[in-house]
This record gives structure tokens, sequence and C-alpha cells, in this order.
């Protein structure tokens, strides 16, 4: 049995294929058309861009990678599709096998995750065409267990009773598999951890996991709450949103644009949303950089004092994606301070890390963990558990 | 000299006259409209409710008030009025003198705080019939000092430049005076003194003071973000809102009256936006009034984690105000895991607490302050400091 596994995104398609207990995929590639170009849009093969394609559409995306892996691997060597399904709102708590009422809820939830649902939904479709099975990894999932006090909103009832507004939580895949292999690699009882599990990368969440279940998380209802992201606000005053519409003029629309696409690492330092470009014009005495940075390093730093003692303690802090995996100057920025929590970051460790290292000091009463995440081949082993 | 003090509210005015030096007016009370009847205002003199009398309009609740203060203490007895201002914006880093421009300035700023600059500007036109000096505290300027990193929010560039949005903080004159009587209880260097101060009252804040100037707050732009209050919804997902306007039609006036008159702690439980009344409903097994209160004491668990992180640890947890200086529950609850960071509660000295007390245990590395707040006494020293 080997499992594609497909993420659609707004901008980009990755896939890979994986073989049962393999981390490393037997073929890895993406389509990117990063720059709105469909006509001339990138296939990369393990990290190499090789070949120009047209991909007029979401579907015709997901055909071409389908065409590219059995070109690679054979024909035949797909046996099942796993999906990564950002929004599965409050109905899926696990994975599933997709079938019709399954399309009708992913659909159903677009409103809710508009740039990553339809493009989820038309991959889904286009790869009915193998005829092989296939499952939906919702990157919700694993905050259904989030307790009530975490999820619920001190909003008006009847906006939570009507209309389910409520927080969710986002990056759950790579929650999962963080857990888990944070579970490997610090032994003890794995009922009993304390982890807080920093996800940062073009989307930031940091959450708070207890014994395998989270317990709280700063993403919301939506995928704009939180940390501040690449180019995403996260948490803001509600009443300034209230102040720029009613004196200022503004729409709904422009607010969430302006949220969404404008703000976050690159809203503020007006360079970009990347951290590392970020970093290097704060070093380069640019103030808007700088402030970028200390802004998202503070609001880090706080999330995880804020969830650290919604447990009590910590006994592993991780970061994890793009940028938790590659700044040790923004880990060591977030750092600071969390000595008061028996969190002590080892500054050699952290400058020279390779990937599922511990950059903690002996010292340490709390361990500091870089995970490398690996969302597509957590899909694949769900993809396989699930049809097994 | 002796100093009224008026804090004039939405529907109640407050005042007080102070002799210089003394903590304990000389004459108190307030005038008490909650129920809208402006014919049938309740004035109280010592607390206890003395007469009905009509208050059409707010300079004339400020009349009466001025009147009754010298009946009471004899006429002459007012050489100085000090009056609180909730907003004055990034202009005012300090108590002035009140001239015809800093009236303009606060009649400004009547967007941002609607329901109470314009009262405190009706009460100072109330006071200039007595020809005495007036002067204006603000509940901001304790702020004014918040670092750029603390003020900012990670929206696009040209909202902050162009409409001067960011962080203000509020609570200050409360923040302020617990400040000073939390160095003279603890004692050291106040230089280096590490504070988080709960402000717990109808409006809820929390903020973090190293060596007398404040790092962080969790109060904002305006009055909503933050903690839950006892109407007011605290942060909330900025994509919720979005949400509710774009998928069921809500108006920006819609969203701002549910998130402040019928959100917090009244809009989870149901029963009130007491925090008393919520607890009570919660021990007789009402299942929302327990959501509201676990809810609440989450956050503000939450906020003193990140606002402790913020600072590298803290020296004294205070806290204040009516729900901070009355409820052992709620102290206890909002406690319960801070001991990763070196706070530990007395559950005797909680539960039968005076004011100004500590009740952290003798090994506590951190200290744990419920302070008796005196907004009204602070306003009085700063008015005797602006004139002297």
């Amino acid at each position: 049995m080997s499992i594609l596994v497909v993420n659609a995104g707004s901008t980009s398609l990755k896939f890979g294929l994986f073989a049962p207990g393999k981390a490393d995929p037997l073929v890895s590639g993406a389509i990117d058309w990063a720059d709105g170009d469909r006509q001339h849009a990138k296939l990369s093969l393990g990290g190499e861009v090789c070949a120009q394609v047209a991909v007029p559409d979401d579907r015709a995306a997901a055909l071409c990678a389908i065409e590219t892996v059995l070109k690679t691997a054979g024909p035949g060597s797909i046996t099942a599709i796993g999906h990564r399904v950002v929004h599965g709102g409050t109905q899926f708590d696990g994975s599933v096998i997709i079938e019709e009422r399954v399309k009708q809820a992913i659909s159903n939830l677009s409103s809710l995750a508009p740039l990553h649902n339809p493009p989820a939904l038309a991959a889904i479709e286009a790869g009915e065409s193998l005829g092989v099975p296939q499952v939906a990894v919702f990157d919700t999932s694993f905050f259904a267990r989030l307790p009530a006090r975490a999820t619920h909103y001190a909003i008006p009832y009847e906006w939570v009773e009507k209309w389910g507004v409520r927080k969710i939580g986002f990056h759950g895949i790579s929650n999962a598999y963080c857990t888990g292999r944070a579970n490997e690699l610090l032994g003890g009882d794995p009922t009993k951890l304390r982890l807080i599990i920093c996800h940062l990368g073009g989307g930031c969440s940091a959450s708070a996991v207890v014994g395998g279940s989270p317990v709280a998380t700063t993403m919301g209802f939506s995928t704009i709450e939180g940390l501040p992201m690449g180019t995403r606000s996260g948490s803001v005053d509600p009443g300034l949103l209230l102040h720029l519409q009613r004196e200022h003029g503004f729409s709904a629309e422009e607010i969430e644009r302006g949220l969404t696409r404008n703000a976050g690492l690159l809203g503020v330092s007006g360079i970009s949303s990347d951290l590392a470009q970020v970093e290097a014009a704060a070093q380069n005495g640019n103030e808007r950089a700088q402030l970028a940075f200390e802004l998202f390093a503070d609001r880090v730093r706080a999330a995880i004092g804020g969830l650290a003692v919604t447990m009590g303690g910590v006994d592993a802090l991780i970061f994890t994606d793009r940028i938790g995996e590659s700044s040790p100057v923004l880990r060591a920025a977030a750092c600071k301070g969390l000595g008061c929590l028996g969190l002590n970051l080892d500054p050699e460790r952290n400058a020279d890390c390779q990937a599922d290292t511990d950059i903690a000091t002996v010292q340490s009463s709390g361990r500091i963990l870089v995970l490398h995440t690996r969302e597509e081949w957590m899909i694949a082993r769900e993809t396989e558990r699930v049809l097994s």
C-alpha cells in the first residue's frame, strides 16, 4: 500500500507518495503558482523545479500531481489518497473516508476557510478519477477535545447557540505529529506530559497539550486569532475593527483583507512576510523590522507564559515549522524570560541545532525541543489507519 | 485646601471631598441613575441612600454633587476640583490643569470613550461655576510610557500612521495607586519591583509594571480588549466579528452593542454581570454560570502567565477593585497553577483577608497582595500635586 498525500492550498499544491512505515516519501513535489500565474506554474520534484505546467484551476493542479506521481513511481503505484483539509468545523473529530456527505460538509465549511477548503475539494474530485479510497485528514480534528472553557468566547450566548461561533483550533495535524514525536524523544509517562507546541510558519499558533489532549490554543474560530503571522495580524482589539468601520468607513471586506494579507510581519516591517528577511533588515538597523521582530517574539513568549500556567507548568516547549525550526534568533528572543517557568535555553545548542533535538540547558527543569514537523507523513499514517 | 473629586460615569457620578494627606474623604457620595431614571436618581452619602434627586443631564448631576458637598462641608469648602477622565488618548502623559484646549481634547476623544468622556466634560463645565481651579486626571496617562512593542498592533502600518490606532491602556489611576501602595507594603528597591496588577471590577485589566513603569497591559485601543468583564467580551477572534457581519448581516453597531453590553460574565452566564451572583448560581449547579466563572478565571490566569514571562518573573501579584478585593473564590481559581511561577496562595489567608494584605504562603517566592484601590484619593493627590 502506498499513499499519495495531497496538501492543496491557495497558491500551491504539495504532494508526496508514502510507503507504509516510512517517514520519507518515495516521491515528493509541489506545484506552485505563488505569483498568480496558473499558465506557468512551477512543478518541483524533490525540492528542484523540473517543469512549467499549466494548471487552469485547482482540479487541474491536483490531476497534474497525480499524473506526475504515476509517471515517476509507475502505474498503479497509488493505492489510496490522503487529503489535508484545513477546516472540519465541529463535525469531524477524526479523519474519515471520503463519501458524498463528507464532500458536502467540506463544501459547507468553505466560507470559514475560503482559501483552503475549496482547493481541497477540487483535489478530492480530481482524485476520484483514480478509483482508490480517499481519506480526509482535518487540521481541526486534534482540537475537537478542547474543553468548553477553552473554546467558548465571552460573547452574547445567542451568537454561540445560533451561529456556532466558538474557538476551533488549527495546525492540528502538526500538533498531533509533534505530540507523538515528543513522547518518543522524552520517554516517561505520556499520559502526564505537559507540552507547549509553537507551530510557527506562514500561519502561527501555540497550543497546550496535556497527556496527548489539547487544553488551550491561540488560534480561534478563524485562522486570524492569536499570534501575529506572516501576513495575518493575530489578535487585535475588537474595538479597533469597529472604530475603523464606523469612523473611517471601512467595509468588513477591507478589514479582512488588511488583517489577513497586509498585516503581521509584513504589515509591521514593510519588508516581508518572511521572518528571515525581517531579521536581516532588523540587523541592518531597519526600525520597523526591529519592531516587527520584537513584537512577534513578545507575543510568542506571552502565549507560552499563558499556556504554561494553564497547565500548572510545562515539561517541554516545542518549536516547529519553518520559523520554529530555522530561526535560532527568534527562539532565543521568545525564550528570554522563561527561566521563571524553569525553561532555560542553551545558547550553543540553540545556535547550532539539528532537527528533533533538545536545546535546553542540562539544568533546565523543562525541555525545549526543536522538531521537524511532518504533516504529510502524519496524513499518510492517518490514511493508512482509517483504511485498515 | 480641600479637593472635590468627581468621577462621572455613564450611569452614576461618584464624588468625594478630600483634605490634604487624608485617604478618607471628609464627604463622599454618589448619584446613581443605573435604571435610567434621571428624574428619580438616588443620592447617597457615606454609602447610604439619602434622597431622590432629579438630574436631567450629566451637568445637573455634577451640580447636584457640588451643592451636596457645599451643604455638608460648608460654603467655601471646595478649593479645587479633580476630575477622572477615562480617555486622554496619547496627548496626555500626566494630569493637567483644565483650560479650554484640554476641554477640546477631551471632547475630541469622546468617540473613543462615548460613555465616559462626555459626562466628564459636563462635570467640568458644571464645576466652572465654582471658580476654583480644576484638574483632569486621565485613566490612560499611567500607560503613556508603554514601549512601542507593547502598544503596536500587527495591523497594516498605514492604519497606525493614518488613524493612530494603537494600544492605549486603561485603569491607569488604579494602577498608579496600587504601584505606590505595593512599594510601601513590600519595601525593597522600588526601581526593581516587578508587579502584575489585576484590576478586576466592572471593567477588568491586568498589567505588568517594572520599577513603576508599565511594560504591558491587556486593555487596548478601546475598553473592550483583554479579559472578559461584567458585560464586555474582552478579546475575541477578529474573524468572528467579520463572519457575523458578512454571513449573518450584523452591523458594526450591533456587534459593538453585543460585545460591550451583553457579553462577558452576563453573556456567558445569562445570570448577571456581577461575579458574586454568577458564583452563587455556579455553586447551585447552573452550568452556564460555572462556564462563565471558569472561563473568567482561566483568562485572568493566562494573562498573569503572559505578563509574568514578559517581565522574566514576578515579585508581587496584586488583586484589586470590586472582584479582586471581594472574591476569594476567584482569586483561588486564578492562582491555581501559578506555583510554577513561584506564586503560591495561602488558602486561609485568602479566605479571610482584609484590605492591603499579603495572601501568599510564607514559602511563596512571590507575594500575592489584595489591595483596596483608592482611585478618588489618587485623583485628589494628583490634583494637589499639579496645583502646587
